[in-house]
């Protein structure tokens, strides 16, 4: 039986449907995951796992990690044909139905909706030959109760995609007061002296999986230092070497970076060295 | 027959559900809108069709209005015995169903998602008596590409509404640079000096159908001077009358603001005026 990808299953049953009272639906009011699937498993899930119950955490939605994760396995199992090599597996989770307003309900029986997509090949023209990096002109808003989160609530990411058609691969998102924060599905990493410095997110971004990956597991295996650290355009315009990267395409080399006069960027030995960690920790 | 509310269709097909590809879900891609009721018709159609219109087309997302008009009465046909008095219709509109990632679609089918909701007699105990307004904690972040827009993004909001329990009828809102913004689910309206004073919205709130009446109707008929201005907390407080307004509710006058040093308020003239005015507008 071949089955037609995207294949979704909501709260265990396959195929299923939305409640139009569904609070993700009504207000946004959940998180979401979006990982990698690599030969059939989905080598990051701790990473996906951890950021989930964060976010829900501080939403205050309850999680029962042994559904999602019956759900997850029901979903791998059935599209396991069609995914046999790369495959993207989303999860979204919802406060679940309620009524008009947004006091919360007494009793959350929170919304699991999985879903199971194809996925490509890491070593994509963009992984291989790097990336067109154009500047978002719509700023982040600050809010630190959000930030670090992949909250449901993305109609800044959604303008922002919206500037530019498909002429440039990725643009970059700097905050209200000016500060750059990341790109619009991916986290940035400036390489300066040898270091390797991201933006901090205390007051806006999404913090990915694969930064934290980088930061935590390639970066010190490759003894590389990192910095988390808040910066701006020029530092961003003036380091060695910069690259984007999300759990999904891991990581992509940027080779213009398309201010007002557009500077050029040679794929550097850095870059080069996370993306060879990263495949040798995909592929054990 | 008697149907059973809350009643709902999509894109015209009652009790239907959202598919979990509808971006509304997927990213809070859309707008919304909650009427009033009154008699079994939408007093203030137009203006909450406005305001959807407008919405849409700051986000890019086509609007059918014989469509929508077409499933509005649809659904207030189907359930005219349910609300004879009072009820709500709740419009969710979103860009329709998508693939992944923030891209839009080239061809967008947008998801009219319709529900009908029981609804209150307007003379409540909080709209004779008076409400009690706290101040949340929360910040509103400021983006005035959204400001103004009743969008389907909304943690905010849910975050600063679950600061309190039942104690308290509403929350003051106030945003990241400490200008007074809007209440959770409804506008500030300032009586200072016989003037009506209700807070500017270029950066952050949502621009209300009630707070619109009232500037634009109500007040004028009244001889009362209106002015929409950035005001923080101190002019709240020196206020000789507050109240706030949605199109659901009308008015409720403020009888207590919750600061530090509670804050006691009689049920002044002013807004007395405004609510008898209101009751003229919506029984002709």
């Amino acid at each position: 039986m071949t089955l037609k990808l995207p294949l979704f299953s909501v709260n265990g049953v396959l195929g299923a449907a939305i409640s139009p009272l569904d609070r993700g639906f009504a207000y946004g009011d959940g998180v979401f995951e979006t990982c990698r699937i690599h030969r059939g498993k989905i080598p990051l899930w701790s990473f996906h796992l951890d950021r989930l119950l964060q976010g829900a955490m501080r939403l205050g939605i309850p999680v029962a990690i042994d559904l999602l994760e019956e759900y997850r396995d029901q979903l791998l199992i059935q599209g396991q044909a069609e995914i046999q090599n790369a495959g993207v597996l989303k999860i979204i989770l919802t406060r679940g139905v309620g009524g008009r307003g947004y006091k919360m309900p007494d009793e959350v029986q929170p919304t699991y909706c999985l879903g199971l997509y194809s996925g490509a090949d890491l070593h994509s023209k963009q992984y291989l030959e790097g990336v067109r990096l154009r500047v978002c002109n719509h700023r982040l808003a600050r809010n630190s109760l959000l930030a670090g989160m992949k909250h449901l609530n993305r109609l800044e990411y959604i303008l922002a995609r919206n500037e530019w058609c498909d002429e440039v691969d990725e643009g970059l998102l700097l905050d209200t007061e000016g500060q750059v924060i990341e790109a619009t599905v991916s986290n940035l990493f400036a390489v300066v002296d040898g270091c390797l410095i991201t933006p901090d997110l205390t007051y806006a971004g999404v913090s990915g999986i694969m930064r934290r990956l980088i930061i935590e597991q390639l970066a010190p295996a490759l003894k590389l230092q990192t910095r988390v650290e808040h910066i701006d355009l020029n530092i961003v315009s003036a380091a060695d070497e910069l690259f984007l990267c999300n759990s999904v395409f891991g990581v992509w080399p940027v080779k213009a970076l398309l201010l007002e006069s557009p500077l050029n960027l040679a794929l550097g030995p850095v870059t080069l060295a996370v993306q060879v960690s990263l495949e040798r920790y995909l592929q054990p």
